[in-house]
């Protein structure tokens, strides 16, 4: 069982900057995400897209406004459940929470926040009868940990940068590497269409356009991998194939979440009119783009405000006798769970005579 | 008559960015501050501190943030009226707004915003009787143009970095510098008290301590500052000074703003319960540290997140008829009224055969 103050729904910027608001208020945090690594979209969608409109940044790179907020909230030490959905909540008799997910890691908190995003990405699957039979025996979505597929069979199904982008890594890594796309045009990045046309000229990358994978065979696990030529409609098999891994992008879903009680509407989670940002279940918040309210805009400038206006309302939960004042940086200084301390260089007073 | 779109009265960080949020929407904002530059408290206050909780800033200094401000709203070309405080409001029949200044400028406008953070820096006044009828004629208490004192002999009172800092770089461009403080103590960076004491040494700078300045006087403007030492009570006069510069810091007044008729609790501005910090004039925010409503944080964060609401509401206020659709900048990029337009590399559609 992991036990934190703060339980957070989502790794994404809106999340990660609650971690620092709480810090600041002495609050530890532990994020869960079903993502691999944090920073939610804008790791996962658009690390290399410029985002304009992050207040003090002309122009910030969203993989690495990412990496800027891990920074600012590696001083308070969160904990990161990866690669896991938050599945159920479970109310206990002391109000507060135990959160599990589909992997039945267990969570305990007093508040829980839902930084949950647009929701949780899944990936779009192929329209492939059999496909869920293959899905961890050899049927990937989503390439976490590329040697994985170091000197395997591997069959890429794709016509975007996720696609191009990892058939031009697995190229080197893998000991075969197949590039199925439905159509002759690639959408993507100018550099890798053109690298994919160059490799595949090379013969490092099998690349068959104007095609789908059809079907998909194997008795415990992925054998063949069957493909259709869409003009032809003639069949060839890939055989002893390892790995398919049909990458045709992410949709959000709300997922599991929608199911805790908790007020949708629009997709999103209601809270309270911008107040603290609470839901209908006390001590469960939403920040981010997952919650609603009159007025709500889906900037991640305001998922940034909901996490600070929240961390109070959380403090005031779970210390009820407290009175928390409010120090400014600038006049305080950030002390880091880990010992460190960052302040501004203190005046001197000193004597002239 | 300056006309804009949206006036905004403080030029600290909320109202600046403010100036980004409005931009997107293709309005046009124009900004009035009492202070001579733009950046509020950050310029003015405390430019050299670090602030650690700006979302994905793990540090940045004030004038930093103030900078990359300015160079993220030079797209939307702002206008500014500086060194000028706003006076008076009149509401129009049209339900537009006139903005007068202390100095009798006029903007118009048919949404006003106030951004006036603690409200507008007033000086701190030495207890001199008849200090105030040498304002304008000899005293001042805010250096805006340095080069007013070329070759002039002056006369600094104060003990902190302000009064530090001015009599070393006075010492290089008026003719004569003294520095009187009423203790032998200094209150400011290491570096600036030993310049300070170094510049006494060589006899550029003329350093009085534990004194105080206790009269003035002159016929038609300042001619001689007067100043009596704390233990022998002895005084001392300095003939023939053109001016006289105390320099003891600024404190926070709502100032004229109080008397529009706003709803004011503890000295800040009641908005509406954050839907969209529209203030009880219908056509008249207030962002930043200068409002309040349940929940209120005075965080620059905050601000930064209250502008970008406002200026959704402003459109409505403006255009009431169109519909305004958000787009995300990193998708649809940040076209200048400049003619500049920011976008992220478009992904490109390519055949491979």
């Amino acid at each position: 069982m992991i036990k934190t103050d703060i339980l957070i729904i989502g790794a994404g910027p809106s999340g990660l900057f609650a971690v620092f608001e709480a810090g600041l208020l002495k609050l530890k945090c532990h994020l869960i995400d079903a993502l691999p690594q944090p920073g939610g979209q804008c790791s996962e969608i658009y690390p290399k897209k410029p985002i304009y409109d992050i207040p003090g940044f002309p122009e910030v790179l969203a993989g690495d406004l990412v990496t800027n907020l891990m920074e600012q909230i590696k001083p308070f030490e969160p904990g990161f459940t990866l690669g896991e959905r938050a599945q159920t909540i479970d109310k206990q008799e002391d109000g507060s929470f135990i959160v599990t997910t589909n992997k039945g890691t267990k969570h305990h908190a007093p508040v829980v926040v839902i930084a949950g995003g647009l929701g949780s990405f899944e990936p779009r699957k192929p329209p492939i009868a059999n496909i869920t039979d293959f899905e961890d025996k050899g049927v990937a979505y989503i390439i976490r940990e590329p040697e994985d597929y170091r000197d395997k069979k591997v069959v890429i199904a794709g016509g975007g940068d996720s696609a191009l982008d990892w058939a031009i890594y697995l190229a080197d890594v893998a000991s075969e590497v197949s590039l199925v796309h439905r159509r002759n045009d690639f959408r993507g990045a100018l550099d890798s269409v053109e690298k994919v046309e160059e490799l595949s000229k090379i013969g490092k990358i099998n690349l068959i356009t104007n095609a789908e994978v059809t079907d998909l065979k194997g008795e415990e696990g992925l054998e063949s991998v069957v493909i259709t030529h869409k003009d032809s409609a003639r069949e060839k098999e890939i055989k002893e194939t390892d790995y398919f891994i049909p990458l045709f992008g992410l949709s959000p879903k709300l997922g599991p979440i929608a199911d805790w009680g908790l007020q949708i509407e629009k997709n999103a989670i209601k809270v309270d009119n911008a107040y603290d940002y609470q839901t209908n279940i006390p001590g469960v918040y939403a920040i981010g783009d997952v919650n609603t309210y009159p007025g709500k805009l889906k900037l991640i400038l305001c998922g940034f405000h909901e996490a600070a206006i929240m961390c109070q309302s959380a403090y005031q939960r779970i210390f009820p006798d407290k009175k928390y004042v409010m120090k400014y940086t600038t006049v305080s200084g950030v002390s880091g769970f880990d010992g460190s301390k960052k302040e501004a260089k203190k005046e001197v007073v000193k004597s002239i005579n």
